[in-house]
């Protein structure tokens, strides 16, 4: 299979994302273009991937040194990021030596967050070992740790100088991992192209069930060239353009926040808030070729989500609402689409409305 | 006294420094200029400034939310800084709210580092209370925090969108560390500027000893136009340019370290820094102009520094500079003067030239 570089054009360091199979192999010779010396950290949650990358780093010769954290959100915890920081000092890392994080959404952001601050900010390499990294986290700078208060709400934006997505790391990654990764991919479709939407309903099957790796590197390739232009066009989440890749997260947000991050996996979360988001679109009167209609309703059935908690009442969610950080100016701001590949920010979804969409989407 | 503005050109966002007195009191309106609405949040220490920004902010009919923050570096530990972050969260500080940081040199590091990461980043306006700060640590977007094992370690560049010198603030200010404040003044006409070194020579009576607002606004602005110039021109330390700032910090904080931070101000040790620098600097038979000797040495005297430490052991010293952050490729980086503001950094400064050098000091 072909290997396929992206670039990300970002000021004032345009970063390449390599996409492919056994990249991992490859990672000594890239990672000399953009770093002095042979000299490098890599940080990694327990796996065979972080594995790979270290054996494959010290057989070109790099001293490397390792640190082991945990995986999943709890890598974004205070202690566990004051326990980082310790280890990058013990290991009398510096300045310019580049710091490689291999692992899932969460390892990324925390290790990227270590990587932004340390020393005011030291070059950070993204080896994504999940779907979910792969197509979203990993590529467009954002970092960040958990406040006890409120998740992801500390963090930096630092660009990566480099972005390896191996397709081989997707081998160990759990069907449910996968299958919460395609909501993100789904996202993509829905907001932002029709065509790869099309092709998505038609390549389910060698891309999700067979995971065939050139309609897999298709597929993620397209994500990340998405992903890519949206985040250069708008570094710092400040202009709009990244807001639009919120859709399906604002309700996604508040209903993994309202289940403790404990019932719903991101992407599954995501799904749910799609559905809701695309039940607000249709009450408005959106979304009205029934091509569009039926393309968005194929995808969004094809993710599976935990079932909607009983217990969860309205009030809880409307709470979590409030809280949301994307509040501004004391709304919430939703992504709806006025077609497929026709994304709208609105901030006057009333109650009622919202209310009325919940029904139609449970 | 006229006012005087500074612009510092950094992509993407220049920003000014304004020097004068009584800025407090102008602040509600040059802020408007750089914030959406009329919201925001104030950091500072126990103080009179804190209170008299604060105060001319709800004056004009701002939203304050007033936050007190730990004076000096005790604003830098980790507890600091959570226990900040969750005040900012209750205050439900959102992310295009201004952070007014208000006081010395940590509390603009800490709150700093605190605007550069809650949310990924808010605006953050600089109100420097001391010399030091207003000189040095409030303009050029170096922000940071201590790790238990090391000062400083964690940080990041956010630059400020607006930065208030009110000399006004200086006149609570203790005389030692008023002074202490001082060796950062004679640091930039050393390294930059001889013209500035004799004018310094000539006023220092007025400037120093009686505080003349026209001389000591004159003395600040010249800093802050030194320190913009290179700031703006190696935004992220990355080219060299930035470390001829840290004329006399080498030894200086190797000494703030020794002693466990607690026997000298930041100044003071630089101070003993800058002597030692001369003292390296003259060894190499640098420095001939005898003008240039006599300025440097009579500017150097006028800078009080509490006696070196007797128990003060020479290797405690150098293994405190071989733990130094400066650390590239394992050699500190020292900077010498060839001559009056004609710095140049070295990195192979052997332990037996330092000895003398340090002899020569004591």
């Amino acid at each position: 299979m072909k290997e396929s570089k992206i670039l990300v054009r970002v000021h004032p360091s345009p970063y390449p994302v390599h996409i492919g199979t056994d990249l991992i192999e490859r990672l000594p010779s890239l990672l000399s273009r953009c770093a002095k010396g042979k000299r490098t950290v890599v940080v990694s949650e327990c796996g065979i991937a972080g594995r790979r990358v270290i054996r494959a780093l010290r057989k070109a010769k790099w001293k490397v040194d390792s640190i082991t954290i945990p995986s999943g959100e709890s890598a974004k915890s205070f202690p566990a990021l004051l326990r980082l920081y310790g280890r990058l000092l013990s290991a009398k890392v510096e300045r310019r030596t580049p710091l490689v994080a291999v692992g899932g959404g969460a390892v990324g952001d925390a290790a990227g967050f270590a990587a932004a601050t340390y020393y005011r900010g030291i070059p950070l390499v993204h080896v994504p070992t999940s779907l979910l990294a792969m197509v979203d986290s990993a590529v467009g700078g954002k970092t960040a740790v958990n406040h006890p208060k409120a998740k992801n709400a500390i963090g930096a934006f630092h660009q990566p100088v480099l972005v390896l997505a191996d397709l081989t790391a997707l081998g160990s990654l759990s069907r449910r991992d996968f299958l919460s990764g395609m909501a993100e991919v789904v996202k993509y479709a829905l907001v932002f192209d029709r065509g790869f939407a099309r092709w998505l309903g038609a390549h389910w099957k060698g891309a999700v069930i067979h995971k065939r790796p050139a309609e897999l590197a298709r597929m993620i390739r397209r994500c990340v060239q998405l992903k890519a232009k949206v985040a250069a066009s708008d570094v710092r989440d400040l202009k709009g353009r990244r807001e639009l890749l919120n859709f399906g997260h604002t309700i996604g947000h508040a209903l993994e926040s309202a289940t403790g991050y404990k019932r719903f996996r991101h992407g599954e979360a995501v799904a749910w808030g799609m559905r809701a988001a695309v039940e607000l679109s249709l009450g408005r009167g959106w979304m009205r070729r029934p091509a569009d209609r039926g393309l968005a309703s194929t995808l969004l059935k094809r993710l599976p989500a935990p079932r909607w908690p009983r217990g969860l009442r309205r009030g809880a969610l409307v709470e979590a609402l409030k809280s949301d950080k994307k509040v501004a100016g004391a709304k919430n701001v939703f992504v709806l689409l006025r077609g497929l590949a026709d994304p709208v920010r609105v901030r006057d979804v009333s109650r009622a409305e919202l209310n009325r969409a919940l029904e139609r989407t449970l």
